[in-house]
């Protein structure tokens, strides 16, 4: 019987044989206390396996409350836990629920991460993944060998349908390949979801009319499940090629339902993430998370961007960017452990731990890479040190301010993304791009610190 | 326009007041710069406003990494902040991206907890609530006066229809009143779902065709939301009462359409909770986190136990059962931070802070309470704390080893809790019970320590 494998980042008061093996225990067949029907041969079968275990640090203060230390020492490892497909069959929830479920509330530790999870090749066929991913969104804009270029609505609630249209064709003749509503924008009273969908259809079905380009808008359906499908078939009706989910507050099962209608592009939103991962040692990884999403098959996913206005590092958004291009099934085995800059919280330097490569896996059905969504302060000069670190232009990029502001207006805004990605891909950095570019000078003056 | 106030617990290097109004515009109509189109007028209409700044103390660590602070320090404070119901509308998930969103990623942040949620008294009646909530589920099963005792089929995953079946019968002819799947244990192959529910009801409907009394059981029906339906359906027809869903890995749009359904009373298992309120400064508090799962119509909800065998604190379990009892738009107002012994963890105490009372809401719309599921580690000596601090019986008291490893037996550890209620109500102490009831002494010596 196949197996899942997901790698944990722990912190603990007991010695970490002991913890991992409670780990085990509570997410397959433990209880406090012995009881009945707990067969061996049941066991056997059915009991998670503690596949691994790589030391790390130590630390004298631990890193989330509810456990006391008997030695003083809350002692840090990486933690590889196996179990059978059997427990929990191709159930997305139930997989979340085994993975992560009750662990977060184990007095075992006290700092508990969900780094990567490594599933058979069997989910990539069960599961029919993203319909549109990077190869079909790119077919959708008809943009090759570039990144797209997208914005959201800004301001990002307040207004209305014929605003926002009026938005949306100024945006549409600067030449723009993707927009979308702001996540705090769904069906509200001064935009009436179907009113904004009218009136931003007739705007990019024009322009496609004249200019042979559909600009992608990526409305938001997050609502309950009825109002969801509602919303998805209107903007199909109207001739729209995609939808936008707030993947953490619609959740897994509405998310999966809607991506499985499978006649638009599925756009996720991550508002939320946050709180499930700005903590070291609390909550879930990118690696893993993406995968989540990816089996119900969203097409395109948030990653924060280089240099962005939120927390993440730089490193973790490469990560993110990495992640989303690599299949779903990897067969390359869980990554090691990378935390960023530990230093500058209060918590020590976790050290990689190299971990063993499992069995391959065929890449036919695994291989539906998502799209990432670059985002967050982005203005085009990060399009430099986004292309020197991942070498792909396999990517959404949006810019908010960073086109409706520019000093010469929303054309000359997204003229100038376009540029900086030219330069990027010429192997430039910032400083040289805007020495050589004269039209690049502007976007710095405005957005740029060149440091 | 009504409005919906959200509390945070915050933690910031900057002033207050300048990281109060980021979030505020953050999650209305900002963007890192000045864009055409965010006019007066619209942000007089749809932008959030900072309602109270309480200071509590400051800090010199952060308690979330990704920002720095020029004067070292970072400053705690209660905010209340509010948004005009227009912004979201009557919408579940736009809710939570608004009152949470993208708001644990900013820098102006290194901690932020929603503590409590006010919603206006259209929300109470525009959602129709939990079906079920208390009186309904003691209507399911003819338990008045008491709590209902409950039990969960352990071990959590690998025995089949007929083993659990057998199991079920043992317990019902125990006098169990509820009995609950585990949340690993959904539609494995071991277990497929359809023939866990024959098997099962035959049992119970068996005994309730020779008893009079019906046993409820939750059935796990987490899972896709086609084959929750499915799932739904089989246990409806099969003359079942309940379904379990895991609320947190199922997600809000896809556990409303389930509770929408109506026929079932909904058993909400919060696994994946901790990930969300474990650490002090970061996530959400109980009482905003049970409204939101109240709205979608869950009629039953975890809240973990007096002494229980997770990290959570009594403290917290019985402000979570007080707020389960709340009516749902409470009008009393948003409640006091209260942290649980924040000296266990490397922060600084913090202080309540009152805060004014709001406008009353009618209580006849709101009114309906949601049924507070005490578990983990439970045996029944806890029964007399747990009454003791909150003075109701309104609960679904689980034990699973409690009940199972009975030194008697199961049925002899059905009468044990029943008993231990009892002497809860009689207003005995632990130590005072054992000492008067013989029968309960065989309980303390297999589960309890008398300190």
């Amino acid at each position: 019987m196949e197996r899942i494998y997901a790698t944990y980042l722990i912190e603990t008061p007991l010695a970490v044989e002991q913890a991992a093996a409670m780990l085990a225990g509570e997410q397959s067949s433990g209880t406090f206390v012995a009881v009945p029907g707990e067969t061996e041969e049941l066991k056997q079968r059915c009991a998670a396996r503690v596949e691994k275990i790589s030391l790390l640090d130590s630390v004298s203060t631990p890193s989330l409350p509810g456990a006391k230390s008997a030695s003083g020492k809350f002692q840090r490892a990486e933690v590889v836990v196996s179990w059978s497909v059997e427990n929990m069959g191709y159930n997305l929830p139930t997989l979340v629920s085994t993975i992560q479920g009750n662990l977060y509330e184990i007095t075992a530790f006290t700092g508990l991460k969900l780094m990567d999870v490594e599933l058979p090749p069997s989910f990539a066929n069960h599961f029919s993944g993203p319909k549109f991913g990077v190869a079909g969104t790119r077919k959708l804009t008809q943009v090759e060998g570039r990144p797209l270029i997208g914005t959201i609505i800004k301001p990002s609630i307040g207004m209305s349908p014929k605003q926002t249209a009026a938005l949306v064709k100024v945006l549409a003749e600067a030449g723009i390949d993707f927009i979308k509503d702001d996540e705090l924008m769904a069906n509200p009273q001064h935009s009436p979801f179907d009113e904004r969908v009218d009136a931003i259809m007739r705007v990019i079905n024009d322009h496609a009319d004249r200019t042979g380009k559909k600009v992608i808008y990526a409305f938001n359906v997050s609502d309950e499940l009825d109002a969801m499908q509602r919303h998805y078939e209107k903007v199909v009706k109207s001739g729209g090629t995609c939808a936008m989910l707030s993947l953490n507050s619609v959740g897994l099962s509405g998310a999966k339902k809607i991506c499985d209608l499978g006649a638009l592009a599925i756009h996720g939103h991550r508002n939320g993430w946050g709180m499930l991962n700005r903590h070291p040692l609390l909550g879930i990884e990118f690696p893993a998370y993406q995968k989540l999403w990816r089996l119900a098959g969203v097409d395109q996913l948030h990653v924060n961007g280089i240099a962005n206005k939120f927390w993440e590092s730089d490193d973790s958004v490469v990560r993110s960017m990495e992640a989303c291009a690599k299949p779903l099934c990897s067969g390359t085995g869980v990554p090691p452990v990378q935390l960023d800059d530990p230093k500058s919280f209060n918590a020590s330097p976790v050290k990689n731990a190299s971990l063993d490569r499992r069995d391959a896996c065929p890449t036919t059905n695994c291989d539906a890479p998502i799209l990432p969504v670059v985002s967050s302060g982005q203005w085009g000069g990060q399009a430099c040190e986004t292309f020197r670190r991942t070498k792909t232009v396999d990517l959404l990029y949006m810019a908010g301010g960073g086109i409706m502001a520019h000093p010469d207006g929303p054309a000359a805004g997204v003229r100038s993304l376009q540029k900086w990605w030219e330069a990027a891909v010429e192997g430039l950095t910032l400083e040289q791009a805007a020495a050589k570019y004269s039209e690049l000078k502007k976007s710095v003056e405005k957005f740029g610190k060149i440091k």
